[in-house]
């Protein structure tokens, strides 16, 4: 028996081009002569379709095109989830198709409530198992979460035992080293159900999430035979062949593919692919952003390069008097090195205009915080407008360390339509830079943007270690209490500076209100600001109340 | 027995706070000579606590707090809303406490998981009915939606009737009209258990929902008997006498609290509440915002006026070349007729300066969209630095229809940290104008401001009317499509003008990536924007595709 696992951009909403995609698959998959083709989890409709669910022509559309996509690819099993609905209730459901008919149903029994989803407000948990028999191969059909959920599985499976295969369609999101656990969940799945797993996940970026593909194909023996592309759309072909002990063997037909490199090569085509699909699904080609010469604004458009092309990407260095010769300079470097559009908007004739309207009123100096916000919600307007004016995507190019801490002017530095890095801490901001520059051969990214000392330049001599601790000990305590949820107390028992750990913890707190109005970007890391991270505004508890007894 | 419904504005995570406020009302229900005092859903963390209830601290302290309530309340039974944990899960639940520990424990069985409600994200659901004795009088304890289940609930229930009484504790946010459905839903209740029903309701502002109190108390018949005040704290005490058929009666202490008068008085004084609770909650004192003359702004500082007094909101008006006198001079008079300080910051010079410093792009134009967003974020820009050096909250003035829409300018006239009127159509912004002056019997808001063609000043001679269809149109297409989830055949077919309810339909998807980044508002209709309508903005599907056939 022939499989292919068909790991495709499937595009929220889009339910004609998801048809069609489903049908380019179908049309290679006859073609390399096979028996099954396996589609990810919702790719009729793109993952996660959120309230689209509720809206009952919506559901009708779904039912419509799954058998559309039935009747369109008649001679082949395939296997693609959908969203059903029975009129009252809706499910998270895979379609198994075959002679131009919807033949069977499986409706996910495992919804996930947590993190980015949402499942529970949408569809209700299916209850049945289902056994199929394709080529004399018999497979149960599963649903992403269904398989992390081992011990339900095994209990819910126990009857229908023994099958040779597993199949699961999953539309599991990136986070930086979950292939590792996702292969041990597979590993454990294929030892405990004594089966061969096919993992098939979706591709593509999808607002907050990416899907990273690399679907996977395992024996009963627990066995990673081989995988598919990581962040690209593929399809993975192999036998399966019943061997003499009556299990079976996985012989896939074309040579694995090479994989990530390593964490930071997962991350970087993670915001690569991110930014292309937020960029070009939301029907843009061009994206500008605030060039400063700092080590963020570089990465931010050393990624919209390799996302969009050079030429679909314009720099451009607003400068005020507080600007070192140094910044500006190298803002211009980094340009010239990545070939793209530079344009020089000097500010200070603006600043200079708001200033004097400002000073009628009683109190306002040409200093402070108010001042340097003035500065960043310049640039932010000037952005702004070239977008209106030019239709371009601003990308904002703020990290997770100042997004976590506030470190940023509302509708100045946050403002634009995607935000490229904001599940970047600094400290990996760096790290993703110099692996920019090892891929390259060289210096794209000017050495000196790697060595400055971090600076938001909003008045002389400012530096970012002025308001906040080191980045390397930022990053720590940030890791433990947004992505660990670890308290105060937690913190400085694992021998974390007291003082700092309460302040920063503080800052976190006190700035959801500006994380709320901030542009989506790409979560990477296991707990990213949004949906990911639902903390109410007004909030009167204390984090920190565990070690200061209040 | 005599019972109180302590309706309380329980704070999100003021744990020490909210235990506080139950001891004020248990020394009053002591005076009172109370036998059961009861208070609201989750009222020691406050509602909705969201990703706090994955902060293992946190439920330590939840559990602290009740076993603190209940140590310091011992001379009376008191039933309160807590999150529960038994180490591995948490449950929405009610302690029922005497003397000095909680005695028993309900957990809630039916956790809503839609519009505003994520309880399934945190909870586990209850699966034990929960009767306790008070004097004599046999009470079924519930929590919020087990009520609005009631084939559930009778199911539930049906091994522990008969009882006197079923006691609800509930956080039930706020829609208009959605009073009558409560009202309904209790009485349904006790007829179907026969039995009278104590409901308990939550008060106050919490980011986006507003809880409007109005306790109940019904008899078996049906009948509500009394009921406690709408968004106010208030204590409602009557004594449970059982009759001779042994039904029991209820008979309220003190005379029933004039309700609102009628819808737009109930979603007035929501809105007054939300305002209120967010700026002070949020340690603000004072607001500002900017008045343009035209009805959405003075409306919104009349609410600021009504919520925060009179010293603590200040009017800004920033005119351009483009803003006719009359409006100017009815941004003045709207802030002498509510006695508020009134700043003029002219934004001319600015405007011009920005234009000198944009023409250095090709193809900068001193007109056109970019231009009109170029005003709006000038005034966004002014009154952030305003904000930012006087340490006042940003009052933003935008509509539910302009929202919709998107007539908005990002950063622009979205700026700021509350947007009050977010949920209120534009016709429903005539009536609460009509209402405030109806209430003050002069015109507070000047008549000019009612009867002016609206318009954004950002161009000579623009009118609303020029980019959207009439506003009764309008909000009558966006009711259907917003509210009720109609697609545009549905809407067509109720006989609305085709080409326009499917411009408005694209209006409205198009637009998700601006309502994204807006600040929170109010919720007054049964679907607000923000997390009670939760749509991608990565999103190809077209609502209007059953009528255009794309």
């Amino acid at each position: 028996m022939r499989i292919g696992l068909g790991q495709f951009n499937s595009v929220v909403g889009d339910l004609p081009g998801n048809v069609r995609k489903i049908q380019e698959f179908y049309t290679r998959a006859l073609k390399e002569k096979m028996d099954l083709l396996v589609c990810p989890e919702l790719c009729i409709c793109g993952y996660p379709p959120e309230d689209l669910v509720l809206k009952k022509h919506f559901l009708e559309q779904c039912t419509s095109s799954i058998e559309q996509t039935a009747a369109a690819c008649p001679d082949m099993t395939i296997i693609a989830g959908f969203v059903e609905t029975d009129g009252e209730e809706s499910y998270n459901s895979a379609a198994v198709m075959y002679g131009g008919k919807v033949t069977k149903i499986y409706r996910k029994g495992q919804l996930p409530n947590h993190g980015v989803f949402d499942e529970r407000r949408y569809f209700q948990p299916g209850n049945k198992p289902l056994i199929i028999d394709v080529g004399g191969i018999t497979i149960a059909v599963t649903i992403c979460a269904d398989i992390w959920h081992l011990k339900w599985l095994a209990d819910f499976l126990k009857n229908s035992m023994p099958f040779d295969m597993l199949v699961n369609i999953s539309a599991s999101p990136f986070g930086y080293g979950k292939i590792d656990v996702r292969e041990h969940v597979i590993r454990d799945c294929s030892l405990k159900l004594n089966c061969a797993v096919a993992y098939c996940n979706l591709i593509g970026g999808q607002d907050e999430i990416v899907f990273d593909g690399r679907s996977i194909l395992t024996e009963s023996t627990g066995k990673t035979i081989t995988k598919a592309k990581a962040f690209d759309e593929d399809l993975l072909i192999a036998d399966i062949v019943r061997t003499e002990n009556g299990k079976v063997q996985i012989k896939p037909l074309i040579p694995a593919v090479p994989q990530p490199k390593n964490t930071i090569d997962e991350i970087y085509q993670a915001l690569v692919l991110g930014t292309r699909d937020y960029t070009l699904k939301n029907g843009f080609q061009k994206v500008l952003l605030g060039l400063s010469g700092g080590i963020d604004s570089s990465l931010v458009a050393a990624i919209a390069v390799t996302a969009l092309g050079r030429e679909n990407v314009i720099g451009i260095t607003m400068p005020t008097q507080f600007n070192s010769p140094e910044t500006i300079s190298d803002a211009g470097k980094l340009a010239k090195n990545l070939g793209i559009e530079f344009l020089t908007i000097p500010i200070q004739s603006v600043l200079q205009a708001f200033d004097n309207s400002l000073k009628t009123v009683h109190g306002w100096e040409s200093k402070g915080i108010a001042y340097e916000n003035l500065q960043a919600r310049i640039r932010g307007t000037i952005l702004m407008s070239l977008s209106n004016k030019t239709g371009s995507l601003v990308l904002t190019t703020g990290n997770k360390s100042e997004t976590a801490v506030g470190y940023s002017t509302l509708y100045g530095d946050t403002a634009g339509g995607f935000a490229v890095i904001k599940d970047v801490p600094k400290t990996m901001v760096y790290e993703l830079a110099r692996h920019i520059n090892t891929i390259a051969g060289w210096d794209i990214i000017p050495s000196d943007v790697l060595t400055r000392i971090p600076s938001a330049e909003l008045k002389y001599n400012q530096k970012d270690s002025d308001s906040l601790p080191d980045y390397d000990l930022l990053d720590e305590i940030l890791k433990g209490y947004v992505e660990d949820d670890k308290s105060a107390g937690q913190l400085i028992q694992s021998g974390l500076p007291k003082d700092i750990v309460l302040r920063v913890i503080r800052m976190v707190d006190k700035n959801e209100y500006k994380r709320r109005q901030s542009p989506p970007g790409v979560k990477i890391t296991s707990k990213a600001f949004g949906k990911d991270r639902r903390l109410p505004i007004t909030n009167y508890y204390k984090s920190g109340s565990d070690m200061t007894g209040s």
